[in-house]
């Protein structure tokens, strides 16, 4: 079976800095999976982007050195089994908060025993290979989303889940939950919070991840993040756009980037 | 953030007639889009639609004044928050049968420390504002629907909930669970319960609604619905195009609006 | 091969009646496919539709006793090939208005030594049977449109050429070039125009055909056209909807089909 | 309503042989749905297929003789009511491991007071009829899986459950979860699975059913299965072109139908 | 009819900023024309853009201020015709080379008498306004592209045909045809044609428009272009993730927006 | 610039066996491309095939060594020039009679002076290289069709236009203008012609190519034939699916795969 570039990197101890894909086309990922990126998530949470186009954009992102990861909508076992069968080589999910939920996810990612994951990689085996049933639970990487005080309560149960390969963190729910605006990046708790995580992670060789931008990539690496999203299709978009025609008008005003991109 | 509209009215006392879209298609929301009706639901659940072709409809929406709606699938937190992040400014969720589901529903509609809503607004802060976060909790609507038996047991308890904008109701459900045909009308039972919903949710500053069709607003509207479907896609093609063809071919036989509609 | 039906009721001199589909979907063409018409004709000049869109359209027509016809963008034999390989049993040719015209869009429909069309009716021949090759030069109906005065100035050096087996007229553009406003009927150059192609039809045992609505139908039909459309989508789903919004709202203003429909 | 004319063939005790649809296209859909299967069942689990694509799908195979079913991603009401709303006839549940999740399986198919599924019928009423509500409780096909090792402990129980027209054998997972390698066919804990599976079946007057391939099927028949796969479109295109490339390159190596097809 | 304010800004002396879109999405489309440009392009030429994705693009884009134009993919009527009905205010017809050439693009964008575009503006009346037949031929602006040695040689001639609104220069192709290399701006035989279309164009009241970058736009408006392209939607995608990742990665190599953007 | 590795081997006088995409989808596209052909052709002709699948067809086969080439709709440089920026690496041009007509296909594969193909590769620089222009009219194979009578009496002179790499023979029709039923193989005058055009190509050094099925490789091989195709999707898939159906029912009647394939 293929082998998961992004961890083997991540158990030789370097960083990883990925895409992030909210648009739902091929060529927009066809683009981004060109740039370098050592993986690139498809967000079917809070992305425009549903399964079938999902679908095509695993299948050209394939073509290259690229690793695709998908975040899921919700901890849900049906859909995580759908985007791996597709060919995802990670899959994150969103808002878990207590080692049941954990255990769930893990479970939907991993065969049996290791999990209820259902056998069917009717794409992944084109993309990963006829013998996909053999590496799937090594390869593929299973990433929970530590996003809400709640989960920070439980943190340290959560992690003990078996089967976990990497948390994700979401600051702008997190900051949320921990009644701050929701930003990238926060003071107070949420540094606290940040550090902490990434901490436990260290402790137990659980990968520690952050939705971050290219501004604060140095800082999350400084922290021990080994997964760093730097951009975003949307938002990278949106802020070229603007820059290129406040130059053309002459004036430093207008566009910018979004902070929801 | 953008005003929800409807919601002014409602809170002005004033009745909205909205239609309903089960095509998926943008050229179809756009024509519908067009004809003056205070909001547009893009349904989800008995529509042949999907999330992807959602967005675009509710993108095509949101170019003219008409309050885009969605009815999702099922009272699942991971839709609603995508069609939430898409744009729509109003969510009617079906088959909400005790409190415990109507708090999971509303739950999955605002953010902390009202709701569990995950932060992400990608489309909907360029339709709504980039001050989206500030303004989503208050203009969103939460809507569930009340039509079984099951519902109206515990109507007193699912209306206490807090956060239920509006509730609607299904007149064809709630009469096949009260023993009686599926229809958009009925008498007893489903008349008695009919008026009970719109004086609970009166008593309560709860805006009542219903699946209806144009010959029926009055009747609703008299009796205090102030949310009233008036018209779908599908069925308003199929009765236009039956008639037409009717005309043409000097008969008064064939055709008309399937019940569905 | 399959028989159309709508060319044996021409032979059998009966008027039929058909429907417009503008909009690119499959339920839509399912909804219209279920009403009685005679044909239905995917409009891909003036439609919203394109090539992909139509031929699963046409697969869902096909699957109904309703003949599929398709309007082509232009007298091109690219587009023309085209639709007939994906089930179409007529083609709707816009703006011929020359005898060489004429020829270049019936050789087009026809294979050698009737005309060029190139051979592989890769669809057609699920829908229309293994044997599609023997019968498409008598099955497929060529249609070109007569809609323009400089169609009406060689008019009979048109119904002239082999091949053609009804021409349509297009009320807008023949009131266009007549100095007319672009209606659906007209007096005076548009009147006679449209009973000197009716008359030029007969003579040469050519059909008549006209786009129309149902309450053009009967007079239409008195004139002679067999081929009469009475309702297309578009306009039937806004007309409807107005309809019953003006009539929820209790006012007889607003509203109303559009002249394009 | 439509007659299932599958579940007619199962109370006469016939054999039905069916195809499996991973690949979201009408085309290819239409060509199986012309190949003479007796079912055929589009797989949302691990087909590469979401809903909006099913739906296109269920109208083109609609046009045949050929009775659609649909294969759910996961035991959740939402999408079996959408897919019965887009007129399936038959839904396979995966994953049915107690009789709780029977009952659930089974709900979501039926109208009250068999289950709780809601009405609309918005596509199913122009495919099987106005009077769908009559019947669909009757004509549907409610099919859980029996799959796991799990399942197999409370088979008796499961199968108990009122409503089950059929239970459908996934034999790469029961494999799995009987400690064997994913396969169509296993000897040993597999083939006592499979035989009591039939039997169990056949005392209670349900339907076994299982994913197979052309060469089991008559093994399948023999010991008492009704309902056998025996073709998927995904691996019987692979199987061909690889067969045919073999053949041009004249040589016996290389290519093979995928086992996961 | 809705007035195209691009125009009346050319009419006012004005330069127009735009943006070009190369990518079939109508998420993309909504973010670029939420940035404020003039007008934005939908490039069927060489864009990865078809007919049905520009529909919904169009869409998108009216639901907002900014002004919609297509490129077409050649000059040929029945694309031209189909892009107008589908709501285009304004037309890019590539490689017009010669008067006869450039009399085909106008008479395809404007109804008799001016022309020979056919009647059916099927999206356009909902964009554009129910009186769209009263205006088209005003509004509606037609920008033949100068872009080849051939089309200098008879540059008066074609800025001679009646009704062309502006002309666009391609200065890839203008280059290759004058032996330089295809950039977006060169030295020599290309500044020379660049200064006398200019010229040509102001002599005739005819406006000039250029594809072009942000960096470019000063140099352009300073020679009289009203019409500049400032950014594309691909290349800035690009240029941006590769920015980003650049600067997480901490180095200044690799990346870069593309010639091709 | 990617290296076009067919013509590569076609100039080392290898043969070369190709595939045919008549479906318009991702998957199907992959599959093929997992089997091992030298080349896929995308039918964008016969094919149920339109623009914008095929692009997405061409980026899922850009991930493999599999060369894509596409057969345009017909002769018509707007199309040629978008399946080229795509990323197409060979255009098969259907029904060129006249070495005018090739000298026009050749033109618009061709940048000048060897043709007048705009530039904008807009996708086709991520797959074959940011130095495309360069390259293009060296690595791009143009492939015109000789499949009638007209062409076979002008075959030398159309063989004499530069810029040919191969010619592609379309027996169906080149059968049907000989007088011949529309088959793969047929004797006579079609044989002749076969010949005829292998030893014109060969004394040319033009590649000599042919629409063909796996039984046929060896006797066009032996011809001299250097690019066969030898599978296409959907004949195969009815093939196969034929085959298991009829195994499965223990019978040898019905089914096969159909000669339009």
């Amino acid at each position: 079976m293929r082998t998961n570039t992004v961890k083997e990197r991540w158990a030789r101890g370097e960083v990883t800095f990925g895409g992030w894909l909210s648009i739902a086309n091929t060529f927009t990922a066809e683009i981004m999976a060109h740039q370098g990126f050592d993986w690139l998530c498809i967000d079917m949470q809070h992305g425009v982007v549903d399964y079938q186009a999902a679908v095509a954009m695993l299948q050209v992102i394939g073509g290259t050195e690229t690793v695709p990861f998908v975040r899921v909508p919700w901890n849900e076992p049906g859909i995580i089994g759908k985007v791996l069968d597709a060919g995802a080589m990670g899959v994150i999910i969103p808002l878990v908060n207590s080692p049941e939920e954990a255990r769930q996810a893990v479970g939907a990612c991993r065969y049996y025993p290791e999990g209820y994951r259902s056998f069917g990689p009717t794409r992944a085996a084109y993309y990963a290979g006829a013998d996909y049933f053999a590496g799937a639970n090594r390869e593929v990487a299973c990433i929970p989303m530590i996003e809400t005080q709640q989960a920070l309560e439980r943190l340290e149960e959560i992690l003990a889940v078996p089967g976990i390969d990497a948390v994700y963190v979401g600051p702008a729910d997190l900051s949320i939950t921990l009644g701050l605006p929701p930003r990238m990046d926060n003071e107070g708790a949420f540094e606290a919070a940040r550090l902490r995580i990434a901490a436990a992670c260290r402790e137990r060789g659980i990968v520690a991840g952050i939705h971050a931008n290219a501004a604060l990539a140095a800082k999350h690496a400084a922290a021990g993040f080994q997964m760093i999203t730097v951009c975003g299709d949307a938002g990278a978009l949106a802020a070229q756009a603007a820059a290129d025609l406040r130059q053309a008008r002459g004036s430093a005003g207008g566009g910018g980037r979004s902070v929801y991109g």
